[in-house]
């Protein structure tokens, strides 16, 4: 019995696993265009995207971030970059690939993001717009979306919000915190399979990408939004895991984005207690509700992951380079329970005192 | 009772749809990096890639076509492109958005492609590459590759072929036709769901890719193939879709190449012969086996395409614009036999006969 607790792919719906399993039917006709209507719709509304539009691309989520700077900005522009980790650094990377001026407010492992770190950047420069990814997956800092979005609109800047792990587990409202582009990705909280990313346009940013010409066919969103008007992509798609996201939007928008969020935020709630009560930590800056970093103070979280694989069948996320002993990620999203939680807990419990 | 005779995707075989229906693995390990391994040698010996490597990006065709283009050459290179149809037309295009110079040699409708065509194009200037569509899917069109390999040797040209639709069903052989890079696609011949697309370059290709610098993270060969050295990619997979490939690439070595093709071979004549003697015609340049295009003299095509759907469950490709009344194509590939398509064409019989 294996349990995915890592942050993507996330244990699946047994809903989705059975529209997995079927034939993947043709694309080009009204039923598929009738599908991709309703999950459009669907997700416009979790997101509160009220006047703009969605676009489905076929790519990882990176591809969709890379998409998004080269459909959504241009050389004349001037971009903060928030980077307190990997994922940050990966808008950096891209806004430099693609000649966008840009400059990067760096938050150092354990810091907390603040309203002065930006401040101090922009006191003596003119920018058009800001990148951040909500949740910085790498370390599971969630940034005050708040005080983002006031700079945001006191600053007139295009505020684009990469919710790729964030999406249903923590507040993302496009409408209230006047949100540009959200991008998401189809492996993590929707807990589809990988291969679909997802970019919700606002009404301003249609407008803004109507007049820039990306170097590119494959991410040309124009192309991508004319398509959208009759329910189709301008080239294959990945099919079947548009049917299974037309699927769970339906189902989560029975449960109501309010309830989702809350139901993952107890998960997280409880999980941060117990492994506090079991003699670990977890780090002090805000967290997202879709991940916990779990810390080590003796560095053998990377016994500990292999551990829980070999013996529970649990895997979790493991930490790269300097972090691999100190720290492993649990995730909260995708089909989770407080159940199936404190049997990992359990788990890492029974693991640790083994080892003492 | 459904079944598709579309080019894309295909009927799919029992064992992909199983697979297909199971939960999506954590993919940052040792066990899906052999899984990657295992697919990439099966690819590499059945394209007969002797000394070359395997790329597995997670987007459509036309993603990959795009990033071919990006990856493998330059502002100094000045390319033939074959142009046929819709896919030669897309190859064309990409070209002029990353300002690659070319020349396109023009293959009008109904016309076959000769020598005599591309010399007349190449006679004053001098060109360094040739894009082909191998099988011009829109159309059906083969072209004769043992003379576009004769003349990328003569001329020294860099030969990509984009064997989408012609993989499994004709001969792709880079080693004997000096190919220098083929592009393929998950939803083809190789019969899983669509998303992912897959790049082979010789050693020829790897040499001219490591010096070439393309303006883009998310389509960067080169972070693909170092990735690959550890059965990696650089951004999250279509972990799903590598899974079915590699279950697939083992049943397809265990069959043997020469048989693949032959089966469908078998499969299309059966299919061409039938369709003369119920009265419907096909094109008389060469085609591939992976596709016939059936003619309708009377323009009915359109009406029977929607009584095959509605009255039978078959499911065809219709064509587009001024073709869809003449025309629409029958694949070959995917999980077919000589008793599926002799049904397909007593259905077509049935419905033309009650139109007279």
């Amino acid at each position: 019995m294996s349990k995915l607790f890592a942050i993507g792919p996330v244990e699946m719906h047994e809903e989705t696993l059975e529209i997995g399993g079927k034939q993947v039917p043709y694309f080009r006709n009204e039923e598929f265009s009738q599908l991709v209507f309703s999950a459009s719709a669907g997700l416009n509304r979790l997101l509160f995207n009220e006047k703009g539009e969605l676009i489905l691309l076929t790519c990882s989520g990176t591809g969709a971030m890379e998409a998004t700077i080269m459909n959504c900005f241009t050389k004349e522009d001037n971009l903060i970059v928030i980077d307190g980790g990997s994922f940050g650094d990966r808008f950096a990377q891209i806004c430099d690939t693609h000649e966008i001026p840009f400059k990067v407010v760096k938050v150092k492992q354990g810091e907390t993001l603040t309203r002065d770190m930006i401040d101090e950047l922009i006191a003596d420069e003119k920018f058009t717009g800001l990148l951040v990814n909500l949740n910085e997956t790498s370390i599971g800092q969630l940034y005050d979306i708040k005080m983002l979005s006031k700079l945001c609109k006191e600053k007139d800047l295009i505020f684009v919000v990469d919710a790729i792990s964030a999406f249903l587990a923590d507040e993302v409202n496009m409408s209230k915190y006047g949100i540009d582009a959200v991008v998401l990705s189809s492996q993590k909280a929707l807990a589809l399979a990988p291969g679909l990313s997802i970019l919700a346009l606002s009404e301003k940013m249609l407008n803004r990408v109507s007049k820039i010409d990306p170097k590119s066919i494959y991410f040309d969103f124009k192309d991508y939004l004319k398509n959208a008007e009759r329910g189709q992509t301008p080239f294959t798609p990945a099919v079947r895991i548009i049917i299974e996201l037309e699927d769970m939007v339906k189902r989560l928008e029975e449960k109501g984005i309010e309830n989702i969020i809350k139901e993952t935020n107890e998960i997280a709630l409880y999980f941060r207690r117990r492994i506090k009560e079991i003699g670990l930590d977890y780090p002090s800056y805000p967290l997202s509700n879709a991940v916990t970093p779990v810390i080590f103070k003796d560095e053998n979280a990377e016994e500990v992951y292999r551990e829980l694989i070999d013996k529970y069948g649990f895997t979790v996320n493991p930490s790269g380079g300097e972090n691999a002993k100190k720290m492993f990620r649990v995730a909260h999203v995708g089909k989770h329970s407080i159940e199936d939680t404190e049997e990992l807990v359990l788990a890492i419990e029974e693991i640790i005192n083994n080892k003492k």
